[in-house]
């Protein structure tokens, strides 16, 4: 089971290098690239046509401003893409947002919060234990650990 | 293979409706429910735990407004949970879009655009077809005939 | 007379505690948790379902980005809930906004301004000051002092 | 008990109508009244500072464009002030909205929905149930009869 | 001829600093007061009902968040009010600016951009000129001097 | 004492309609012409620079999206200019309001809400009511008479 | 000389009709395609990469909502594009707008306003006018014409 | 070939600076101004009207807040105009860009990013390569280098 990973310009890897950490924490394995889909539409075209062959089973496409590289990944490969929109230097990331996640019909991307890499990783293991019951079991873990987290913060703080 | 739809208030159906016809084209089960995060929160409850138990592998969860249904969902299952923002009576539908996408970490909301009904529904299938593969070639040729479509309107256009 | 305090995340109490700071100005008695309505919503649950029962009469929820913790309070219990929206990192706290104040017909969450902490502080107090008539007085001394202290800042000033 | 309503043009009664249904099902008093924050500035003055003394518990202020209604009954009575934005003939109601709930420090509005008449109404039901414990017991039973209601058409919708 | 500068706020007067001086640079003389909508709206309305009788002229009222201020100014004076909205520390004054400019018919406000303070101050000198004919020759120089200024810039830049 | 109006389109003057009604309610000559910033920048310059010779003592200029047409004004005349924006097809007039308000250092515009016609008449009002005192007695009445009117309203509607 | 007109869909022609008309009346030669930048983007790439070879000279790319068609356009082509914001059923075409203009470095799309198919076309004739003189001096007429025409309107207004 | 490039204000250089860069790069001369629309209105006209008999094939137009600078260049030259909206200190430049891009029908305005400076001179070399072939070589090369140095990151990152 390996996961895409795409990112718009090597300036977006301190917010990716987040959703690699979690992905490595359920051993999922994953493929980084830089890839634009303006500047290197070829690139991008034939990344997402042979992703299915190259044993991808989903994409997580991060960019920002007006963030089309999920799009087009979408619009070359059946699989399910995740847009991960990035924080642009203006606009607070309104324009990735927007531009990522409002998709004409027949297109979906399926889009995480603005720089919610985590959560971008996180739906990766979601989807693929929708096939793998072993990270249906990791992710259910993940949630105890996380609720058990936070519970925990919370004694500590009471006290 | 089913899917859990889960509508905010019986007046979202209007949008829902194409849901449940895309699914349909792909021959996928699904069942459709009126839940409210607000009004019926234990129901909520019961629905997004008892989901993967019953059967569920995916939830498309639709709501208006401040949109905590797909958010609820998400907190109590490992299902991936898809979030589809109604528009609401006023803003446009902006305040139902960040309610659903702004999920904070740990807890993914995988958003497609308001009113994005047909595209919650196709996620879904490329979700599953993580793992049935006959749903993989399915989208591949739904693909190709919407391409096939768009092709001949252009065609017949020029002329 | 007690005000329950939740807020989403440890970080929020930077905020939380010049709600704290205020209660405490007013002999008002609270008590503060860290519980997600995403993380823990079974401890939201537990919680907001049980605070009458602790004697809690007023909560206040602080939360950012898709921030559903006052919702789900408000979901739980028929006690009045306030919402702090929490300026998230990115949207200037827009999406915290719209998240807890557009809530649908049924559930309403009484919400203050953007970090406005010590308004939501001040809100439970005037809540709580409709059964408890010396919260009245010292609201009115509250309001009559702040009065007195832009008058005096005024008089300063214009010297 | 009662509760005092504003509105700042006799249009906004559309809207405000739905407000006294509600709590005419509760059998909550109140008065309604036409009061605009920048044409009767002395009316306004005169009503918020002598609330208190009628009788008034809570006041609900409907108001639209930049709402300034809420905030001046706040500005002079220590009772709480509920804002209700209207939506306004452009921007779809975000001037109302941060019009009412960006108050200053001091000076709380507890601000519901665009338009959320209903919840206004409860809200001001939720307060009052602070001191009235027959409320509190009818706002449990609403919250119970709505729970049955969205039961009801789901059960209805699923055949 | 005079003008009456209110804020809401001590801290605007960073902002306020730079209307006294251009009002200075005109000869104009100026009364700065600190007066808040909230929390001194007894001052409020005697400032504003007692203006003309003061030999004021002009009004510049300088506020942020739910910016009231200009707005109850205008609502007690028949005088020209100018609004000054300050950003505030979230929504970047967007909340200020709609507060400020969506004024209800009947009830002007003169506004001016955000933070804008030289040109609150060069409005009140416009509209002062009306009457005053040496402001009006005043104006027409310093508009003069500015285009003197850039023009210099700019052939300074060309070099 | 005369203003002069300036729209720029024809479409424009169902709102400048309104204006005038106002002006000439306080027997204030006007002057309306239709001067597009963009497609008649000769005449808009010719018009404003001219204004003053020609009698005029306050421009109002009313335009919609880019709506650059006030700031054209303030340009080339050292008289008061009002900006009234129109709402555009899109964006709600957002754009018309901030491409009005936001003038740079020097230049002022005294904005007025979004279609806010009425205001931007009475603002006129007030402004050549500082030189002009029957005026400021008639806006005191018109404003006497806006009072009573809504008490009036107001008295009805409580019966 | 030749424009290269794409739209995403069949129902923006009711739009791109215009730009078609304006181009007409320069006598400027176009071909107009449906193409979808994500359910054809092989036939986009192909039109974009030979847009040169066929003698197109300029490309307009008119689209809704996650507007990606200029972008792509503008990533297989070195020829000029010209993005045209269609206003999409939510969000008024803000997301339209941002999805087109906000490219990133390197790519540039000439963006004109949402909807504004006139000028998407003239902007196509200005550039194409670079070359052809003849343009040149149509447009000089255009503008002329545009001028004579508002000045007629005025001077019809007027009487 | 020759491209003015005009900046409402010295500070607006620090982003202008690029634009000349890229166009060095290109070999494209150009002549940078700073003109206001506001505060030398004349200059502007000057410089628009002359622009064509001075040699200027194509305007680039930089401002932020309510930028007019790029749309009085397009009001007077028949040339193509490209705006460069500049991000203002608040608003995160949403003020310029729509006081940029929402021009009116009849006179366009090709606009790029928020402070995309960069694209603003890329553009303007796209629309002289209309004209100069050896441009559109140079542009086609600038893309190929463009490509191979993300293809050259990649190739490094994934080491």
């Amino acid at each position: 089971m390996k996961v895409g990973i795409v990112m718009g310009s090597k300036s977006d890897y301190t917010v990716v290098e987040r959703v690699e950490k979690v992905l490595g924490g359920f051993a999922v394995d994953y493929e980084t690239r830089i890839i634009s889909a303006h500047r290197t539409p070829t690139v991008a075209e034939e990344f997402a046509s042979g992703a299915e062959q190259d044993g991808i089973e989903v994409i997580i496409a991060a960019a920002g401003k007006a963030a089309h590289l999920a799009g087009v990944m979408a619009a070359y490969t059946p699989l399910p893409v995740i847009g991960l929109p990035i924080k642009s230097s203006t606009l607070d990331g309104l324009d990735s947002l927007l531009s990522t996640v409002q998709m004409p019909k027949g297109v979906p991307v399926a889009t995480v919060a603005i720089d919610g890499a985590e959560n971008a990783a996180l739906l990766a293991v979601q989807i693929l234990s929708v096939k793998y019951t072993d990270l249906r079991e990791a992710m259910r873990t993940y949630k105890e650990n996380m609720e058990r987290e936070i519970i925990r913060l919370d004694a500590e703080f009471r006290k």
